[in-house]
């Protein structure tokens, strides 16, 4: 049975008497659902989208599709750059961003209680007034939820500070393939009964179960006014190594964020302003001891031939910091782009600027490339055109080529292939080159543990 | 076939010819291996003790022990508090206390990589010039190994402000029960490529693998003068509820410690001071902000009844830690001591404090409590006399019966069996009640998957 948008799906007749509208075929969700934030698309659409208002919801998405062999991809708002929550044809999106109640906070024992689709944002609007945040802050807070941030270990510009999701994540409730539901982890900051299974459900890009409700430790607001640095570097490796130095240097900013040329020549174009012709690094410091750390971070880059700013000004920090964060809009008027997320130990990061320049010269792509430098993650993105056939756009051999050429570097520098997007279905040529034979094959059996039918986002990650 | 300490091991003699004399058989080794520090000690000797020395060593053990179906007991410096590490009859015991090199410190990238046999504190004294530290800080730490800290997920005094072992960690390599190698893990800071094996491996006491290399995450040692507080409180009740509101202020001491009057005046007794009659708090804070921190914490716990002493005397603040840390030796003249190492959500303190002292009136046991106030882990220590029969003492039903219904109403405040100390024998009892049905099946399936033969520390854990 070959299925296309909106044509009634007979199949799914149980699932929509049970649960009614949660259920939706129209076009609009089933072309939603086909895609994410990475630019990819399936070339076909999914059967249905599930929008699970409840727990009960999920459990009977996933004891229906379980009893019927029924692919489904759990999602959120799908802002995943790794395609690890695009559904295709024959599967069932499982959607939990309607599933968005906040339902605790607690200031005495420092945490939150959450359903997966509360925004990132949106939770910590609304404990700001209580002194506490949560500290995951990948680039997308503003639109990602928080069981995506989960299911995704989500990093972000402060987690060399404040941490990865992984670290900010006390428990979890997750419904199995088969429905039932099953709670892992604590309400204690410590607690060792048995193997860590909520680390092992965290990143694991909706393979294992489904995220219906989380547990977070929140942390105190940082104290004190936050001191912004930027500083320009004629070319990216003065640039890299100045940050490395602040790393070695015993120093840790909340943020510390490396723009190469080819990145702030796009921003300049698109935000209209001259930001010069070399690299940034804009780095930030909080807490009671800010001033005198960034004091500290101005002399080093200076110290290495940076030409640097500073300011506890918070308009002029946003304005810096909104300078980092125009970089994928401004991305999107060159065409389309293949996002990397590569990560090396922080002492490489020189190297591994020089091998991105070296792969961009030798395959003649534009690769403009920014950095979370305090933890050595990087983000180059492979630019280039391509045709456009229903929605669905190719990547190009030499881009792949290039792209190949560029993770083999990172291996050998020490790194690994994802930092922080996960794997998804964009990363997964690479992951067993990565893991080794012996260590994926444990992976695929966990998963088999948790997922006999594989019916839980099959084709992603592995 | 009986055996007995001393006995030849025929059985043995292919892994004897293979390795030679890093297999020991005499009775000194075989008696020590059947004892940890919780005070357990199995009631047989186990069948020989491997001293490996290498990762070749550790290899043939396993090559051995899983063709000829024999259990394997991984273990360090044999300092486990939960009888995790104990050999009996018919096991081989595994120890990496003989691999013992520091492999590797990158001041650039803030990492370490270990043998498993490197004594914790030894680490940190390799590395303080550097300005680098490894956080774990387990009680034990200038006796208990890395791997061993690895093995249960250590915690310790400073978790609260600087995280677990599992926080600590970036990479292992492991050696599976059929004796091959395996690398998990990264270098870098960030990195989700698949599922975090690394994470499932740390706390699962020898059952999953034996650890021949880890790779640390180092911190740059904390800048400024550490500051110490002590309070003394009327009752415990006070000073609990002082540790609550001192965490709910956004304040986060280095150190929180917490000890009943039951601890106190044991302590006094075995350090021959005046101590006073109540509890008392200890609190450190360091970083920049340490001396306007400490100066808040002391203000809270004085307007909540605490009479304050403040110092950054480095040895008036050791003096002041040597009486927490006398609390284990203290009770030693006691008579036996069953450990236990709950946590309950730091909001709980007071009310599991109030539990423990019902406990102890209605069983007659004396219970002296100590706390990691800061993130709500507790030590109650059930004092028993018992009489010992070669070596082994049984726990009397009266206390199992006390320490069950402490359990119960730990769970009941949100808590958990065990903060830091792990499950091996001694909780066992507990683990499914806690974990509930389906999570212990699935933590089940999942040592089926990395150990199918069932050798690595079986009746361990589960």
């Amino acid at each position: 049975m070959t299925l296309e948008a909106g044509q009634p799906v007979t199949g799914l007749a149980p699932l929509l008497a049970e649960l009614g509208e949660v259920v939706r075929t129209d076009q609009a969700a089933l072309d939603e659902a086909r895609a994410d934030k990475s630019g990819h698309v399936a070339a076909t659409f999914p059967l249905a989208v599930v929008e699970a208002r409840t727990v009960a919801d999920v459990q009977a998405t996933l004891r229906f599709a379980s009893e019927h062999g029924i692919p489904v991809v759990p999602r959120g708002a799908g802002t995943g750059l790794a395609g690890g929550a695009i559904g295709s044809a024959g599967e069932i999106v499982l959607s939990t961003l309607r599933m968005n109640r906040v339902l605790e906070v607690s200031l005495d024992d420092e945490l939150a209680v959450v359903e997966p689709g509360v925004i990132n944002a949106d939770l910590n609007a609304a404990i700001f007034d209580r002194g506490l945040w949560w500290a995951p802050d990948p680039a997308s807070r503003a639109i990602s939820t928080i069981g995506g941030n989960i299911a995704t270990n989500a990093g972000g510009l402060l987690c060399v500070k404040y941490g990865v999701t992984r670290e900010a994540v006390l428990g979890l409730k997750v419904v199995l393939a088969d429905g039932r539901l099953l709670e892992l982890g604590h309400r204690t900051v410590k607690g060792v009964t048995g193997y860590d299974l909520t680390a092992l459900m965290i990143g694991s890009e909706g393979t294992l179960g489904v995220i219906v409700e989380a547990t977070l430790r929140l942390r105190p607001l940082p104290k004190g006014v936050p001191v912004t640095v930027k500083a320009a570097f004629p070319t990216v490796e003065q640039a890299a190594r100045a940050s490395s130095v602040v790393s070695a240097s015993g120093i840790t900013p909340a943020i510390m964020e490396l723009l190469d040329a080819g990145a702030v020549r796009n921003i300049a174009t698109h935000l209209g302003i001259d930001l010069g012709d070399g690299s940034l690094l804009l780095a930030q410091t909080d807490g009671v001891g800010a001033a005198e750390e960034a004091a500290s971070i101005a002399a080093i880059m200076r110290s290495l031939g940076g030409e640097v700013e500073l300011t506890e000004d918070a308009d002029e920090a946003k304005r810096l910091f909104d300078i980092r964060r125009a970089f994928h809009p401004s991305l999107q008027a060159l065409g389309t782009v293949l996002i990397e997320d590569v990560a090396v130990p922080r002492s490489a990061l020189p190297a591994m600027f020089a091998s991105i320049e070296r792969i961009a010269a030798k395959y003649g792509i534009e690769i403009p490339t920014v950095a979370h430098a305090g933890d050595g993650n990087l983000h180059p993105n492979f630019v280039f055109d391509a045709p456009e056939i229903g929605g669905h756009v190719d990547v190009p051999d030499h881009v792949w080529a290039a792209a190949d050429e560029m993770f083999l570097d990172c291996l050998r520098l020490g790194g690994t292939l994802t930092g922080e997007h996960g794997v998804g279905i964009l990363k997964k040529r690479w992951l067993r080159d990565e893991l080794g034979d012996d260590s994926y094959a444990l992976q695929r059996q966990i998963k088999q543990v948790f997922d006999p039918g594989n019916i839980l986002n099959p084709g992603k990650v592995f």
